[in-house]
């Protein structure tokens, strides 16, 4: 039976299986994690609106009832295109007939990887625990400090880089702490914290028309939130940010910056041995296949696809298409037919500010506001995976709505780490979780003695 | 104005703040984390039941409108009882005119901390995590296990300790092997998974009556678990348990291996200069002060207390009883009166094993099965801090009650660790992520340009 490796379930790959539910092949479905991830709403995590379970739904869940499917929890550690075998990190290896390569992207710091340490971006799950536990550790900080030039930085926020995530970021942490946190401090009044959202261009959700730009920087700047456009960051560490703006060279203190600029192709894309794109990217032939092999397919985010002779962004819609594309067309190959060229259908783009706060472009239509958030809230929720999740999310955000509050405030590795309000920063897995040793002796309290 | 410095913020800490919040005082309440646990509902975090934030609260927001107290997230380091004064670990310091030190217990491990790393314990939501992990990865790794041999211990979970937090982690794990996940697999069928449960005792829940701990037997081998009563373990490492049994030294070859065994005192009672029990718990008197310092108590887990001669056991609703009178008789004090002392009201005892499965003895009334498990229910629904939880953990609860569904099957930390299905374990914190390195070269869709 045709065998058929799809390697990624985001948008791309799972849409890419599904496609092929009622097919008569086998499929194996490699993923590193256990979960798809509804990334849209990734920033709410970030922000402690959402639980992570809210917005992650296990693969083998989704995929329970698609005998068809194998899914494997592995890292891909190569593609051998000429015995057309994937080789996993842990030395096992899979041969296919067709594979389907889903595997995304990740932060691109445009060669300044040293800032990753001290600008985390919003990619994975585990990448949103830790900027959820930079903000709320940010503010326990500011209450413990004594002096005003040392407290001031622990209060700013930067987000570098005004594309959806960055606004969406921007917006949220600005309610935040005028909303939620408000009344909990004694010391601090979280409503003085300084939310700054930085970006390079002359205005902010760049890829958007223009009158939306200023319509979103307006909704922003209502948010409390400062925009600066034009402004080429210099220099991050963990103390705060050079950059250089209209105005001439400045320096932001803060000491939390979150990175929301740029993105680079999986580096999986390297190993097929065709030429990529200077994102790294894989560039593919108007079916998605890749130049010499109709056997692979690339699709998402890791595709520098075409469409009418537009590069098709790498958002989900176009990755949810791109799969259906690249099944159907394996599904021809395998009876002789000649593969369909990809067509991006566009629906148009949608970010979210905050509450009651969106900007929306929906064909010829543009609307902004409450309405616009509304259409954002209804879209989001109806593209989330499951029933469970949506009825969790939809309770999440009603709660939200109506009393300001934000559910998922729990910073769970702290306990963990009781270094972690200690110097400063704690980069996460950067060392071992120093828990005092037990203690001899029994508790008789424990339950009975040891077995 | 008399300052009150409370010292961790469980069931005992919280109370003694909650008891003050009409009095003429300023209380400090120092915490590691950011939150208060509801630690009896902790092992549905670990089997992937309920999500974090649905059995944590942040201290914050729940004292947010008691405006006498001042919230601290840090680690404390030392007491200078002379001084009168906490010592952080970050340098800092707290000085007080009464303590109430409630910072709970640890593990115990009866001298072997070396099985800590193969056997974790269940006390803090990263506990839970790591546990979560374990056992959702044992799955991946059989599903991917080629030998029978290699395959086996990866669906042998071994739970070492049979008094609450056992029984339920035993219970809940067998539902989750034979119920969550049965159809999800291709390769390995999880209901064949074996769960066991090994006890030093002769019998499961040592502390309840006779009869019930019969009946707790029952219903857990209903439930697939292998229960071994009458056995001591000797050794346990990351291949599995030896223990010796009454038919005489065995070896069970286990991945996962939960301890469940034993607790000991938080090292912080040693720095009160005064005798500890051989749990390393403070010796309090009969107020719950301690010997030669009327300004400090002791409540919790960390105080070895007596009420009627007899010892107070170290569970929730003693923690509570035992904050409310330390308050009371710290204002007794300081109008000159004398304290009264603390005598512990026992409500009785109450285990759940699992889908209808629970134990219950109230007064002179002992129940099981149905009507046992509704009781614990609605027990442990009730006393969940605030009404956003409770919510929350009835959607939980009734969705997985009638779709057998486990909404929290999230494994977070393997998308930033693609080594977690490399040679076997992975250890917590205990590696640097190693994330491939970004790419170089901008993506043209991830919006505007670097600002």
């Amino acid at each position: 039976m045709t065998h058929i490796v799809i390697l990624g379930c985001g948008f791309g790959g799972l849409a890419a299986v599904r496609e092929l539910s009622r097919a008569d092949v086998r499929i194996t479905l490699i993923d590193r994690s256990n979960h798809h991830l509804f990334q849209p709403l990734l920033y709410q995590v970030a922000t402690a609106g959402l639980s992570a379970p809210a917005i992650a739904a296990p693969i083998r869940h989704i995929l329970a009832r698609q005998p068809n499917v194998t899914t494997l929890m592995a890292c891909v550690s190569d593609i051998d295109v000429g015995r057309r075998m994937v080789l996993l990190k842990d030395g096992g290896a899979v041969t296919y007939d067709y594979l389907i390569v889903a595997t995304g992207s990740t932060h691109s710091y445009f060669g300044h990887d040293e800032w990753a340490e001290a600008a985390p971006g919003l990619k994975t799950l585990g990448d949103a625990f830790e900027i959820r536990r930079r903000i709320l550790l940010a503010f326990e900080h500011a209450e413990r400090e004594v002096l005003d030039d040392l407290r001031t930085p622990w209060l700013t926020f930067a987000v570098i880089g005004a594309g959806a995530t960055g606004v969406e970021m921007a917006g949220t942490m600005s309610e935040v702490a005028r909303h939620t946190l408000a009344d909990e401090f004694r010391r601090i009044d979280p409503r003085k914290a300084r939310v700054v959202l930085i970006e390079g261009n002359d205005r902010v959700l760049g890829s958007y028309p223009e009158d939306l730009s200023a319509k979103a920087q307006r909704q922003l700047e209502a948010l409390g939130v400062e925009v600066r456009t034009g402004c080429k960051v210099t220099a991050i560490d963990e103390t705060g940010i050079s950059f250089t703006g209209p105005s001439g060279d400045e320096r932001l203190p803060a000491r939390t910056v979150i990175w929301s600029a740029g993105v680079a192709a999986s580096p999986i894309g390297k190993s097929l041995g065709v030429p990529l794109d200077r994102a790294g990217r894989v560039i593919v032939q108007p079916d998605l296949s890749i130049p010499g092999h109709p056997e692979i397919f690339v699709i998402g985010d890791l595709a520098a696809a075409k469409s009418d002779g537009k590069p098709v962004p790498g958002v989900s819609p176009a990755a949810k298409q791109m799969g259906r594309v690249a099944a159907r067309n394996i599904l021809s190959q395998r009876r002789g037919l000649p593969g369909q060229a990809f067509r991006y259908r566009d629906y148009g783009a949608l970010a979210t500010i905050g509450r009651k706060s969106a900007v929306a472009q929906v064909g010829r239509f543009k609307f902004s506001g409450l309405s616009a958030w509304l259409f954002w809230l209804f879209v989001h929720v109806y593209f989330l995976i499951g029933f469970r999740n949506r009825m969790m999310v939809m309770t999440d955000w009603a709660f939200a709505y109506f009393t300001f509050q934000r559910n998922a405030r729990v910073v769970a590795s702290t306990e963990d780490d009781p270094e972690v309000l200690e110097g400063g920063w704690t980069h996460r897995h950067a060392r071992a979780a120093e828990e005092p040793a037990p203690e001899v002796g029994h508790a008789p309290e424990a339950g009975p003695a040891q077995p």
